[in-house]
């Protein structure tokens, strides 16, 4: 099952919006026959990979055990059932880490097997294949994708100084590391101060991608400019989120090539839950949030985000512009509690990754 | 040597103002024959310790190898010299982490040790002896102490809410390991805004020492209430660093058993850069601050801190109070540039010790 992990972690970003899946085929003593993971959608799940890698190299998986670090899927998507390729095969055993939440599989998958006359065990691997596939497992149950905040800042907590200059405080590798948060993500989302401010582009560079994460823009009043550089990033969907019509602005920016959603809420804004339930629908598993201080601020206070991904720079700015727009609180009791979850050096700077309690417990 | 240093890990703080000094005393196949640490001021030093120890093990020492993480002294202190012990003894070579930078020593150690027949070498350890002496060594070469300034705070780089609550931001093991850390230090220094806030009491209780380490108060005006909690401390010096003269201030200050040193500066304020010289001539080696942001910037803009010792809590509080007070900043360049030294869990917390650059090359 370790193998079978290591396998899913190939998956990441390709199999995006299925999970990340691996598995492993070996024979009684343990010998591997065959080994796969899963490929973009429309292509082949980890176990038909891991069936056709046994029979290109001539081993007979007749009577062997399949590891898969998620249940063998039941139902004809894109695909047509890996538990059917598997009895076929006349796999004997199946040690899978989780039941898949998708309704259309949630057992199914597994039942199927067992009618076959396969045995099943559930179980191994467990814990890490769901953290990998954490965003898939939040959009299938919660129907939301898994909110994921990201930060650089100085060590005292500032993510730009008073007069807004924010590049660069993290060096080149917490930078190459974002984007490698950002590859895996299903979407990008940013808020229309951080386009008009600092004018980025939000894609992929330094990490290898088969494709670019969507961009999300939070605008409420449809002012991205037609002009902003995250229209230059070649075949990226642009998904911009408003709260009121602008028939000129919509067509300018349709021209463009972004899809513009109507989801007005409260006060003139977009109204961010729904947003989140939109993107679930669009397939986003996990969704990588690069915006500022206010938006930040508004999501935490809606109670949309899962966790924070923290760069602290070994430095210190002094009196400027914190993470997030919360508070005054008068109380530290009122304080946002979160969890750490991992602390590591990456180059000259930290990487905290820290998670508000509970709410991976759906 | 591992041993050694070992053996001068348990010196903290015992030894201070002395430095923390391990001796382990070996014959020729490596067998350990005795050894030792140094004790409170006026006590034996490591090697005279270790040659007790062998005395009382019954070993004879005759030909043997000295391991002292630093090299024997050779001035009469509060003790005898150490390397006439260790000639006396009949101890053949001497293997040392690092020359004494103490004028009194500073090599002369050594030469009397090689004047009287006994091989030295000079090495191994020197970084670890270093480190865990680097108090001892700002003061012998700099005459100022090593200054350590602990910060707690929340993730986002709040020490306060805006209403200047702050208890308590970080856990319990946070707060024990700061005791350990104030423990090891020559003294603790705070500002009046901090007394005046929060009537701190800011002695050693979660960690067993010997000697409360004095307390400094940085006082310009005088205003410490002789009801402060901090009085409140058996037989722990209290130091106050004024800038003006107030006779029954300073009257009643002394009847609490405080000291007034005047040290005025520009401004009305006490003169940072030679109250440090003055705490060195007390025989300070590390300086512990726990201020608030007022101090710790000006002492930072001053350019008299070494490094932070920062606690940060798994919680978000939003705009408070930050780390320091310095700026603003018009350029990302002028940020207070730091190095992580270490960065470890502590309870739900973290703990990242960060150096200014540069500061530990004296």
């Amino acid at each position: 099952m370790r193998r079978a992990l290591e396998l899913a972690r190939q998956a990441f970003p390709l199999s995006d919006p299925n999970p990340r899946v691996g598995c492993v085929l070996a024979d009684a003593d343990g010998r591997v026959l065959g080994e796969g993971f899963t490929q973009q959608p429309g292509g082949p799940h980890a176990e038909v990979m891991a069936l056709r890698d046994a029979a290109a190299r001539g081993a007979d998986v007749r009577g062997a055990t399949a590891y898969v670090t998620l249940e063998p899927c039941s139902h004809h998507g894109r695909t047509g059932p890996c538990c059917d390729a598997l009895v076929a095969a006349g796999i004997a055993r199946v040690v899978a880490s989780l039941r898949d939440p998708n309704p259309l599989v949630a057992g199914q998958g597994f039942a199927r097997l067992q009618a076959a006359g396969v045995q099943v065990e559930v179980g191994p691997g467990a814990q890490e294949s769901r953290e990998m596939n954490i965003g898939f497992f939040s959009r299938m149950i919660r129907g939301t994708p898994w909110v994921r905040l990201k930060v650089a800042a100085s060590l005292d907590g500032q993510t730009a100084l008073a007069n807004g200059r924010s590049q660069w405080i993290t060096g080149d590798a917490a930078r190459a590391d974002g984007h490698a948060w950002r590859a895996r993500a299903g979407a990008i989302l940013t808020g229309i101060g951080t386009v008009l401010e600092d004018d980025p582009r939000l894609d992929v560079r330094e990490a290898r991608v088969a494709r670019q994460p969507p961009l999300v823009v939070v605008d409420s009043r449809l002012q991205t400019p037609g002009s902003a550089a995250l229209f230059q990033v070649p075949d990226r969907p642009v998904w911009i989120y408003a709260a009121r019509h602008d028939a000129a602005a919509e067509a300018a920016l349709q021209s463009r090539g972004a899809t513009v959603v109507h989801l007005p809420g409260d006060g003139g804004k977009v109204d961010l839950a729904a947003m989140l339930r939109d993107l679930a629908g669009r397939g986003v598993n996990e969704l990588h949030v690069e915006a500022g201080f206010k938006l930040n601020g508004s999501l935490l206070r809606e109670g949309l985000v899962d966790e924070f991904l923290v760069y602290l720079a070994p430095k210190l700015l002094g009196p400027g512009q914190g993470m997030v727009n919360i508070g005054p609180l008068q109380e530290l009791d009122a304080a946002v509690a979160l969890e750490f979850v991992s602390v590591d050096r990456v180059g000259a700077d930290l990487r905290v990754l820290a998670r508000i309690p509970g709410r991976a417990a759906f």
